[in-house]
């Protein structure tokens, strides 16, 4: 019997915060409260007194090491969980590709693989469908026996990841039928396609026109389409990186109908804007991520979106490039520079500074948007996201008078670059638990590589 | 020192469930989990194996020993209480009516020298404005500082109760200006009382005739109209006892742009129908209820709404008066007969018997619906509504393989009639603890009068 | 047997436009065409070549010899009808305005008696109703008989003009049941009035609060009201003088619906903006206009809700009071400036100026908005508004290479101001036909008082 | 100079209705009125005593001669425009297929060429497009310069006729920029063919299937795409056979916002029900029509579009096959079932026998719908749809107390059903007149083949 004690800190819950120590037994809490009869000699104590005691953050978007437009992810699963960790996130969810040609299944084993002996915290995989050849629904109940109880579906970027709206509404059904989700990439890419090939037309090559050729429209189109679509197959749907006002509204109006619909957006979009495409030369290309960042008016309709309940995830989509490779693999035009970037590490820093160091949400809603509910949304709960009996002790020190300063050179992430670079924010996630285990202090990784361990996540 | 120790049973919150003890102090739990080294020898231990344990029942709409329609409501703070109780419900945050004259703190006292000697579980206060006289808004500090962090107003009842446009305005900014909120009755009373006079001149007197007079467009058109008044005065609204789909859309369209929105719904709203209305005789009277019930198509939309979130909190607006009052008191027409029915005590009895049991609403939600949000929503979070460390230990245990049944004659309330007469419902709510002492088993009530406190609600 | 040939003009109605001839015998329309046969030599020829034939504009929202807000408006039926007809303006409807305590069809009366031997061109009238008496709708339908087959109620000013929710319901249900119409003032006065006192209490007391005062949603709010309420008393709506965007939406979902429901906005909505109201001293008192001018954004909505089809009605809301007098009646602040403004003799100009000239509307759009629409609204078609066999020869000959300057110093209004001073447009209503008679000639009045005839309205 | 006079008829427009002779020259309208000076010698005269003379039909959706779904409709140019006259209707635009793999410019001047020689009333095409080869929008000039100033796509058929959405955008872009509009057939094809798919392989192969696979959220879905892709092209849109409530409340929310979205309904959708697929054996292939009959809700929901004027069209989607050819291609499943059925001959008589004659919508709307309206929308205002000096003499006369009956035996249509078999209504159209010549008397063809024109017509 190996028991740790938290105690002295304040722990913060989605629902409340309270004073209270948090009794830890081989990794699972067991008790929190105060405990009148305890023997502290037998007992390794952990002293939190000052800190805000955190569930660990939950990721559930990210890219590690995974094959996308011609190239590979810059993070493994070593890297980027190392990231993670130092950042306040002890759970991902990352990707499976499925490449052109290959089963689903066999797809799933092959990124499987990337992760162990490499992860450092506890991770769970999305399935991602790009090829749905016959039979490949009928796959997808021993998928999610697997453990792997979530789908993602692309509705752009035909000729290579899209499906069209009758394979959307086969994976609906088929991933219903086994208690299984669908995540949405939410963007009408054919109209995108279209508009791309205009501008290029008529000589607009440079990389800020990424944004042009994706205008709020057309994942607003696409947002409700889907909606409709998950209607027509009695399914629920999940919105990933979601960043417009428009689809902010299309979701809260399907919600208001009590239809299951559910929604992400990420960090950048929180807080960063459009106007980085007007930098000079290939600097925009940092940015050409998928959506593209919007205006303030958006921005503050996806905070509204997250005060108000539409909105129920911040996730980082990690999904790195070193701005070297953007730029070596940049062709004629912006249409072949790698779309995505990291994020991973910074996502919780970024939120708590900019949302609720600036008085945007509570810290009750910070560990809602960040660590519960994307624990519950996809069937990690009450393991992940949580500070209660039978919960995994995963657990973050958040030091409210510390300072986060993030740089491309001191960061953990393998990229050259970081969209937040310099930036300086109130806050700081100290000291990172995964199952009782210290992984990360102040920022610098101290666990061991492999220790992460694969989570079968829960059906509906 | 004096410990109490519930142990075995499964913890049902609104986030989650799981099996843990919960350490009692005095009346406050400080701790939840299993305590590996916990001297029993010195402990009161509870035997809660095979059942749920709940926090206690919220009730934030009761109407006692309340001058109402030329009478007083039938249950005093004493039956009213103990009627709770023995349902499970373990606070209650009931209305002080302000008499036409009389000023609003001297109304408090009034309404709180009532509960004193008599509650038998805690009590909080809302206070009912019905007559705005020059000033009353400069009251509205000393009342929220006296724990009365709640308003209601009326939009109906010219000439007894009812605030104009205007004045809800300065109600709703005063109000918010002292970090209070205000609760709405939404109807259209101008509209709603010249219907009535239509139908009295047509020869419609009958006590069915009361629902044709109140038409669900005379509730929508109010809540639409409030959360409008309420834009403009940039302050939250709370709407009570909703009872259409319409209102439910025009609450959900409103929280969808992060409008601070709230809304409750009722018991009865959600289990009975407007048939009643032609039941022969004197007989509809009984749910001669404002705003009336309605058909399957609007319990249908209160269920989604509750399901969707639209609707936060389900109450009992126990209004009762007893059917031989109905009677004595009704004149030449409906218009006469006391609007009102009992319900505190069967609230959460049938709630769970046709929500949970049915499968309309997990445990969680039940939780959350009547007693941690209702509790959040009105300042008494975390103290009530919740398990966790520092809060009261305000516990029910829950048989789910036991039978509650209804009938008037066994019942607490101190009226004649139950609207749910006969109904036998699955589930039990045992044994009911209010900071951590016994005061119901298994329907009777087994406490003292006067233990319970007012309780002081935060403001914003 | 009298016959008047208008030759050689392009005539333009509501639908299209085409080169033809029209014969007038004894003041109707006859004939439209070419016509082979014509023995010209006894006939009367007009030369209409070069120019527009347009039916004369009809004007359904004037306020002539009207005791308002303390005084009484500046022109009565002679000067106002002069005003309109040398703007091109052939047909009025004028508002009957009911005095407190003086019964329905006695203020008929006196308000037709005015206009005996004054008006110079025909004019009909709306019934306002300020004070619903007991039996007041019983007048309806002796109202209606006599050919004022619509009603006006205000939403707004308590204590003087205003009707509550009950009231308008009452008025719409005995109006909907005479075959009558009722106009509507949209705002919630109420609300404007605590704003406008705590406007007042802050100190800001000078005329340009007047729009402060009267928020868009105060109109947005009562639109929203009144459609419920017509909606429960299933009867038909025209909103009158309709400023802002959120009106225009509400109306717009109500059409969509197909609930009868109709609405103007005025020429000073449409191009004039809200920043008079910046301006020093007491000069913002010359638009202090119920509602008050709004912004572009509003404005914009507008034009797109007459485009839409929406809005179907330009009207000028012609409530004249020379700038002399507002400033003589103006008392401690804003509230006691008579509410209104000159724009019967200006309403055709400047909304072909600013709306056709600029292209944002097509010049049977025109006809369409300022005369056909209007005409057959209010019961008047197809007599008015109208270049048809049968029709009253009410016509005007437009100048579109012709300049229209608008000054005080030369215009027919008997007022001492026109917020459109100095404004030069294009287009120029060079003569005036009323039932085949000319009455004006380059905006110079040739006709003679008296001759205007009251016209009996159509119920539908 | 050869005249003829329309004389002691009551002449309906779509904006009123006024007794008036009509005078015509050489196929053209003169003159409008009552002409004192006439020499009725020289004229022919055509006594229309006791008539309503309305403008000739305009049935602006046919498809005469026409390959689609393996076979090729049973009207040819002769066959159709016969029975089209017969019914009231004096213009068609029919639809010009493309044949995969054919350039536009070639495909439209084989359907020109079937024209010839054949029709026996004017006609316009529209030009569809199947196919986008490179290069074809770049045609889109030619063909409006030619007189065929709309092009259609379909959203469904995915393999033979749909279009994805890049290449709707592009058709879009490019018909706008040479002033054309887009017809679109709105259907979300994809999702279609799996609920087909999925109902054969669970044996649902019968001919009512049809009805299943296309549930009216497929419309839904589509007309809300294309509205968003139309607002992104900048582009106007024309909805062919709406069919569903949804589509109304998509068309009408455009609308309000001013944007350019026109709709039409057909006959059928407005008088035929959904139970005719439930007809025992092949008999509901008769209906098999895309999208399919609807419910009554939907019924009524798209009559009060209409009276809205949401819908502003009413066209026939005249697609005729025999029953014995659609049992011949029938193969394994509903699928191989050609879509479509005859109507351009009973469109008049059903929608003034359903919608006049049983008070749903006016004469005037009667005419607006069938005639007026769209003539205007397809650029064929003023010269057809009117009855004004300059307009074609295309009248027809209606006896309101005729009655008409529908039998297969007796049409003009060249197919061996009618889904109307056997229907009586009142009204008949006793006789039409195309350019002043008489064509039909009394239902039967009295014309002669060929003499029918190519409308050349207007851009925007």
């Amino acid at each position: 019997m190996s028991f740790t004690c938290f105690t002295g800190g304040r722990i913060v819950t989605s629902t409340g915060q309270f004073d209270a120590d948090i009794l830890v037994e081989n990794g699972t809490i067991v008790a929190v409260g105060s405990f009148p009869q305890l023997d502290t000699d037998s007992i390794e104590l952990v002293d939190c007194t000052g800190k805000y005691v955190l569930p660990g953050g939950v990721d559930v978007h990210t890219h590690l090491d995974s094959p996308l437009m011609g190239t590979t992810t810059a993070d493994d699963f070593e890297s980027g969980t190392i990231a993670a960790a130092c950042g306040g996130t002890t759970t991902i969810v990352d990707f499976a590709m499925q490449p052109t040609g290959v089963r689903l299944t066999d797809a799933l084993d092959t990124h499987l693989a990337k992760a162990q002996g490499k992860a450092v915290i506890d991770y769970g995989m999305h399935m991602c469908i790009t090829d749905l050849y016959d039979g490949a629904t009928q796959e997808f109940g021993e998928i999610a026996q697997a453990g792997v109880s979530s789908f993602k579906v692309f509705m752009a970027y035909r000729g290579t990841l899209m499906l069209h709206d009758g394979q959307l509404y086969d994976v609906l059904r088929a991933a219903s039928g086994v208690g299984s989700q669908v995540c949405v990439h939410a963007e009408n890419g054919d109209v995108i396609d279209r508009i791309a090939a205009d501008l290029v037309a008529a000589g607009k090559t440079g990389p800020g026109t990424h944004e042009i050729a994706r205008p709020p429209a057309t994942e607003v189109e696409a947002v409700e389409r889907a909606i409709r679509i998950g209607r027509m197959a009695d399914a629920p749907l999940y919105f990933v990186h979601l960043s417009t006002a428009g689809a902010v509204e299309a979701v809260a109006a399907a919600q208001g109908r009590d239809w299951p619909v559910a929604a992400e957006t990420c960090t950048h979009y929180l807080t960063l804007d459009r106007e980085l495409y007007d930098q000079p030369g290939f600097e925009p290309a940092k940015v050409v991520l998928t959506p593209p960042l919007r205006t303030r008016e958006h921005r503050d309709a996806l905070w509204s979106g997250l005060s108000a309940g539409t909105l129920s995830v911040v996730s980082s989509d990690h999904c790195p490039f070193c701005f070297a490779d953007k730029e070596r693999l940049a062709g004629a035009d912006f249409r072949s520079i790698p779309n995505g970037g990291p994020g991973v590490e910074h996502r919780m820093s970024v939120v708590y500074g900019k949302g609720v160091a600036q008085g945007r949400i509570t810290l009750e809603k910070f560990v809602a948007l960040t660590s519960t509910i994307p624990a519950q949304q996809f069937g990690l709960h009450p393991r992940k996201g949580h500070i209660a009996p039978g919960a995994d002790a995963d657990l973050v020190l958040l030091d409210p008078d510390g300072t986060t300063t993030i740089t491309a050179a001191t960061q953990n992430q393998a990229v050259d670059y970081t969209p937040y670079e310099g930036w300086s924010l109130p806050g700081s996630f100290d000291a990172v638990y995964s199952r009782g285990e210290l992984v990360a202090r102040r920022g610098r990784y101290v666990g061991k590589a492999g220790r992460g361990r694969f989570l079968h996540r829960a059906t509906r």
